[in-house]
């Protein structure tokens, strides 16, 4: 059963996903766009785990609130040799190549991943490995920051499937990967 | 009489308008495009004149083909000193800082301007003076180029006014200047 790795995120304009100072407080900056539906969970039901970075984890075990997900949660990360106690049975530590990476994650039977943190979308992409990407553009050019995309050594192509406005001010692109 | 600054320009996903090489053939990724109204006729309909950088007027003259524009167009270079003889009465050089530049094109009876050119849109955007933005995405990662967006001290806010999709592949954004 094949597979699809799936990108669901925000950026501003300049297409970075955290300004210079590595904050994201920029993305509440249109009123109202937090109380909308903008598709994230729809995106949450379709998807089977999540795959995310060490930074994103750390990140988002930092908050000061319950842990957010109820599917399953793979880390990837080279450095830590242990998931906190808490999260065992929600968060399994991941190693190794992405490509070998994805296909254990498949082996458990999860085929629909969210890929997930900036480092690790840009190793998918780089390994051509990235399926489908929502990306949601807060109008805000932030001039500096953390960018989503990275370098590649060859281009890849996608079509732009669909395409939303949200509050007259939000934009949210929907691109699949075309392969020639 | 105010005046507008606006931008129309192509740019792949990851927002470079050129790639490593300098090359612009990516833009014709999408079969059909350039035969299809993605609002560029009706967008110098509305303009009163061309405000463009040196490399884009060298690049343009550079062509192959008459001069291709029917408005006013005038060329903001450090550098150059004359216009070529054959483009008498069609292209000007201002020289000055861009606000005084933009006065003067005002003066000259021109306020709804079409701001063209990479490095000048950049320049342009640092000053504050853009705005409008219609962005058409190239659904392309090239991973790498010359970028349209650069460094910016503060941050520009914008809303996204309108989002049209082209044949199901092409998205094309446009971005208004919202000031607080």
């Amino acid at each position: 059963m094949p597979g699809k790795n799936n990108v669901f995120i925000a950026t501003s304009i300049d297409g970075y996903i955290a300004d210079k100072n590595g904050e994201i407080d920029w993305l509440d900056a249109i009123p109202g766009l937090k109380d909308i539906d903008t598709g994230y969970d729809a995106f949450m039901s379709e998807i089977d785990a999540l795959v995310m970075g060490r930074v994103t984890f750390e990140t988002v075990n930092g908050f000061d609130m319950d842990w957010p997900y109820q599917k399953p949660v793979f880390v990837v990360s080279t450095t830590m040799t242990q998931i906190p106690v808490e999260l065992k049975g929600k968060v399994q530590l991941v190693k190794g190549t992405l490509e070998n990476i994805v296909k254990k994650i498949h082996q458990e039977g999860y085929h629909n991943l969210y890929i997930d943190g900036g480092n690790l979308i840009q190793s998918f992409l780089r390994a051509d490995l990235i399926d489908e990407m929502i990306i949601t553009v807060i109008p805000i050019l932030l001039g500096g920051g953390h960018p989503l995309f990275g370098k590649l050594t060859t281009r890849l192509d996608f079509v732009c499937q669909a395409t939303k406005l949200f509050l007259n001010s939000v934009v949210q692109n929907h691109y699949v990967r075309r392969h020639a």
